[in-house]
């Protein structure tokens, strides 16, 4: 016999109070699987109760899976299956992840778990000047004039940004960028321009359009190091074209070009990863036309395209691109702010549209309240004026690493090529039996971070005797301080 | 003869006179390409400035490529390439993008040009009701309280969320997913939680790490139509598992996984994508069984699990998920904003951490500056009292819907499933003859459109009998409204 209490008037609806005493006999099992419930008239007019009332409960209680058959004929207690809590899950999944899941992704794993097992930046005890990572100075973020634009924008266009974007990009926005980037030169129009997370999805949507396991593609080696692990991802055939002084080896390239059928070639003409070196207008004519000549792509990442605070500047190859070869990367992430996760692609209309269709299905469209607040920022001129202080701060901030590179450094033990803007140096050590590995562990003793050359190099090169600093996280004074630590710890490295 | 003359003290740097006039010269053919320039201390004597002015002059000169070699010996006039403008550049790409792109790709660019050339959101007439999209009510979105809550965390964390963010997502957005997961019963933690660019991405990756060319997977016929091309880009080999009234054939299913390697299973369990089925308890436990048996993953797509607005919460199938074979995708787009971007996968910690190497590589991170704002939304409460409202809102909008299409809908001629929540109701036209991709160039007329079955399909199935109707974007009026348009074209179509 099924005894209930129902309190009335206790704010608690009926129906709940008879789902939960019974759930309640089910799990203390004082009524047992194959319990025959009475029916929902017998129940209703013992309770005194309506018969919807209990048989919403019923209802409930077989949605939860606590009875057998559906309400309306003769229902039965049935054994539920036990919810997953911290003491019945099981400790390891019976899924052995590891192999289950594809080589390619295994492999990204395993190469992301190796990077991370090391320094990061969360771990590095604050004493500690870090020249190794690419990030920008949190004191520099422009967070109050991003509020007032954000806010702004909530105000004024609230239910657009909230609702699904554009699915190339906030329009406005888009425009903009397209404005801009005739500053440099280039020309494209909105309808050119794709809104991305970030450069990197940048990449990852050109990769996934123009390869298929096994296409070769080219590469400057040393690159940029979150690049290298995307190519194996992607199964490609890496040809690693080597840094020259003056950029990538074109004449490399040209005989590659000959030879082999190439998807595309990624490079970073100003101030590139790591080696900070900017090519010169003839370098980026040569390159652009054994490109047109062979129809193979050109990406361009021009991802500290705003950073030329030492003047002279050489104009994107894309600015000369009148046969729609490039594919240009852009990005706020290294002059704004990197959590907005707002870049770009321009490109030839026809390459856009496929990018498009590809970002479409793997995340429908960037985040359309960020770009609102970012297309605000930009409209009403903070970009330009933080721009300025940008160049204002890192020209000082540069000349005064190159400064100190000259006053401390010891002679003919360490080389370097001063940069003409941005914010990294690549170092070299010019006892090649150093390991630049192992910089870290001495130099965390010392109080500095570096990044060591091989995290940068593809192919067969180590570059283990190159290493890259970076500044744009640090001040005058943090830079000085790094770079005597750094000092310190290369002369103990060559003592030991 | 170089005849340059520099205006003092006009505000425009004595260097940057020079450079603008050569370049004049150079431009208009004044001084032809093989031209020898005077030497920096010639033209500085002539001048009557500094050598170093003269010399910078020409360093920006050579950067821009005007001139030939670097500054210091004697420097040439050379001939710069043109720069691509809307007059030079060539109306069509020289590379031929449709050939030079991967076919996959090329496969989802063409699907997705012919669903955009169909009717848009954007191209639909005022007067239509639009019937189709799974979007939200702009009148619904919580706009001032989301602002306030972004004010706050810009405010008060803003150098925190204008940085990178954690690579997982932010750490206190994850804490309170987890928490909240816990109200429908499932168990996970913080680790557990991935953020996603909403659940799109969610899908994306998954497919990115569980599959290779030639993986078998099962999915839903019909089922959530922006999965469809994805499933093609992937080379993936389709199992079609039918949709019975109860959800997916479960016997079936069990037939393949007896005979084939199966790399996951996606199913939607709730208010099922098109279909608006909700699999019963038992259902839930036979389709985990045999999962757990044949240790295949499944992908459980909970986009709508917040709203279950009638009550008679079924738990989600990951709540009993004892062995860690559930990966679990929840969105807050279809309950509180799709402008956000924000999703999350909950699963095995194994299994998020190989995502989360896939998600650093193809985007570092999700928007942290959004994120922020979220968990402020939610951690004071705006996402319960934002539920609420839409249960309230919804669970009427539903009935009213029904209401209409009982009153409104010919005895014999259509069919449907009342759905237990959600905003999605199938039906069916029992005519066979009649074809639902015909049904909005009628309903156009008749200020009315939907989403044919066809979309939905995957394998030999073509479903031209079924159509979708989506009420998340209309109040009631406009519900009754649309409901009776249809009424309307689908008997002008049974007499044509």
């Amino acid at each position: 016999m099924l005894l209930l209490k129902l309190k009335h008037n206790n704010g608690i609806p009926l129906y709940n109070q008879i789902t939960d005493q019974i759930k309640e006999m089910i799990e203390r099992d004082v009524i047992k699987p194959g319990y025959k419930l009475p029916s929902t008239r017998t129940l209703a007019d013992r309770l005194g109760v309506n018969r919807s009332t209990v048989y919403e409960a019923y209802q409930e209680l077989w949605a939860l899976g606590y009875i057998e058959s559906r309400p309306g004929s003769y229902s039965f207690v049935r054994k539920r299956q036990e919810l997953a809590t911290g003491n019945t899950r099981k400790t390891k999944s019976i899924i052995p992840w590891n192999k289950q899941v594809s080589p390619a992704s295994e492999n990204i794993y395993r190469t992301l778990h190796l990077i991370r097992s090391e320094y990061t930046a969360e771990s590095v005890p604050p004493n500690v000047i870090n020249l190794s990572p690419l990030t920008m100075d949190k004191r520099l973020l422009p967070v109050e004039d991003f509020r007032k634009c954000m806010n702004k924008v909530l105000r004024e266009s609230g239910t657009k940004v909230l609702d699904y974007g554009e699915s190339n990009g906030y329009g406005k926005l888009r425009t903009y960028i397209a404005n801009r980037l005739q500053l440099h030169s280039i020309s494209v129009t909105a309808d050119e321009v794709l809104i991305t997370n970030g450069s990197q999805q940048g990449i990852d949507l050109i990769l996934r359009l123009l390869t298929e396991p096994g296409s070769k593609i080219a590469v400057e080696s040393p690159t940029y190091s979150l690049i290298i692990p995307l190519l194996k991802y992607f199964k490609l055939d890496v040809v690693s074209i080597p840094m020259l002084a003056d950029g990538l080896d074109i004449d490399y390239l040209e005989k590659v070009l000959r030879k082999e059928k190439i998807s595309l070639i990624y490079t970073i003409p100003n101030f590139q990863n790591p080696t900070g070196v900017t090519t010169d207008q003839v370098h980026r004519e040569r390159l652009l036309g054994i490109c047109e000549k062979h129809r193979v792509p050109i990406v361009e990442d021009g991802f500290e395209e705003e950073m030329k605070y030492f003047g002279n500047a050489v104009l994107p190859i894309k600015s000369m691109d009148k046969g729609g070869v490039v594919i240009y990367i852009g990005t706020f992430s290294k002059v704004l702010s990197p959590g907005i996760r707002i870049g770009w692609i321009a490109a030839d209309k026809d390459c856009i549209e496929r990018l498009a269709a590809i970002k479409r299905y793997s995340d429908l469209t960037s985040n359309a309240v960020v770009q609102g607040a970012i297309y605000e920022y930009c409209s009403r001129g903070y970009y330009d004026l933080h721009i300025k202080r940008m160049h204002r701060i890192f020209a000082r901030r540069m000349k005064t690493a190159i400064k100190a590179l000259r006053k401390y450094m010891p002679a003919g033990k360490v080389s370097w090529v001063e940069p003409a803007g941005g914010y990294l140096i690549w170092l070299k050590l010019e006892n090649h039996k150093l390991d630049t590995l192992k910089l870290n562990k001495a130099g965390l003793r010392n109080g500095v971070l570096v990044s060591p050359g091989p995290y940068f190099f593809t192919g067969n090169k180590r570059g283990h005797e190159y290493f890259r600093i970076c500044i744009s996280t640090l001040n005058e004074e943090e830079i000085e301080r790094g770079i005597r630590n750094l000092v310190k710890t290369i002369i103990q490295l060559e003592k030991s």
